[in-house]
């Protein structure tokens, strides 16, 4: 049966001054191979996604937004809608607490910048957004891997947790590959090390079967 | 007469820990059409740039890098063989003083970082790298454009310095096209709006002409 599926990419952007923002390594790969193969395989597909280099996959609804505030909002406003959300974004935990509107000058030797807590969106799913469907979140991790992902589960009310080890240099980022985890409540399922879009293949297969 | 420009472009990633970084708004486009432009009309062209998504201009010689120490070391490597080193780079001014190997994890509401000053590359030209050619440099300002512009001039030792507003949203950053001002010593001169590869090719005029 087609499915409606919701999914975020990307990093965000989270402005310092009108020039300078923080941001997270995230090409967008992983979440544009997830949202193309599964519109390929006939589901409808809402796509949110920060700022990246990337072409929209065909057929996909597209949402393009900039601040992880913009992407809280977006996922408030469509997930209702979504029979099945995946949050692959890597979306900035903090923003800076002040953001001027003209350019910083460099006139000191150190700048201190105080952040603050951007709201938690996949944490928000099921507890502020009352969401109810089958709801998958990534897990980036340097250390830990799969203890930290299985804490993301349970936190956040999530069916699995898809989780990587960002410390490799040969997958994960920016390549087209990667090697991931499904980390679920009971059990993990490893899986090989394939292109994206293989990957997304057996992520949309797995989602589709809760 | 044909000479070696080096140029440098793009933005610089300053990391926070092994996800995050700090950047300038840039997509590299103004360097990379001045490189581009360059080597058609026959010169050779050394581009340093930071990270960006776009095709090496055909000709270049290439050196990529990460981050505003990366960069400083391969402009101070390669710019005594250059006869005009044009820097269109975003680099950013501040790194952070402590980067953790491990990604931070978000305990805290708040996160208070300190950042310190990068080295001024183009102000290292003439003063610590001894560069004696033709040396030019940009200026993203959202006020006092002319005026911040002519300071940075003086400071930095250059024969003249491209100006623009970027808190125009019409021009700059993503845009292929822009509008900017060559800010000489003793006059001003504004040219029309135009596509990079033409605002390239009259930059390249004017610094051939000193």
């Amino acid at each position: 049966m087609k499915k409606h599926f919701l999914i975020t990419a990307g990093p965000t952007h989270e402005p310092l001054d009108p020039v300078r923002y923080l941001t997270n390594r995230s090409s967008g790969k992983m979440g544009y191979a997830l949202a193309g193969a599964a519109a390929h395989e006939g589901h409808r597909v809402t796509l949110i996604s920060g700022p990246c280099e990337l072409d929209v996959p065909t057929g996909v609804d597209f949402i393009p937004v900039e601040t992880a505030a913009e992407m809280y909002e977006a996922v408030k406003r469509y997930i209702g809608k979504s029979d099945i959300a995946i949050f692959a974004a890597a979306v900035a935990d903090y923003r800076p607490a002040h953001v001027p509107d003209q350019k910083i000058k460099k006139t000191g030797d150190t700048l201190t910048i105080e952040f603050i807590k951007n709201p938690d969106i996949l944490g928000s799913a099921r507890e502020v957004f009352g969401y109810q469907g089958t709801l998958i979140g990534f897990a980036a991790e340097t250390e830990n891997v799969e203890k930290n992902a299985r804490v993301k589960l349970q936190k956040k009310g999530c069916d699995f947790v898809v989780a990587n080890d960002v410390s490799r240099k040969d997958i994960g980022f920016d390549s087209s590959e990667n090697e991931v985890a499904l980390i679920f409540a009971e059990h993990t399922e490893p899986l090989p090390k394939a292109d994206k879009y293989q990957l997304s293949l057996d992520i949309i297969e797995r989602a589709l079967a809760i």
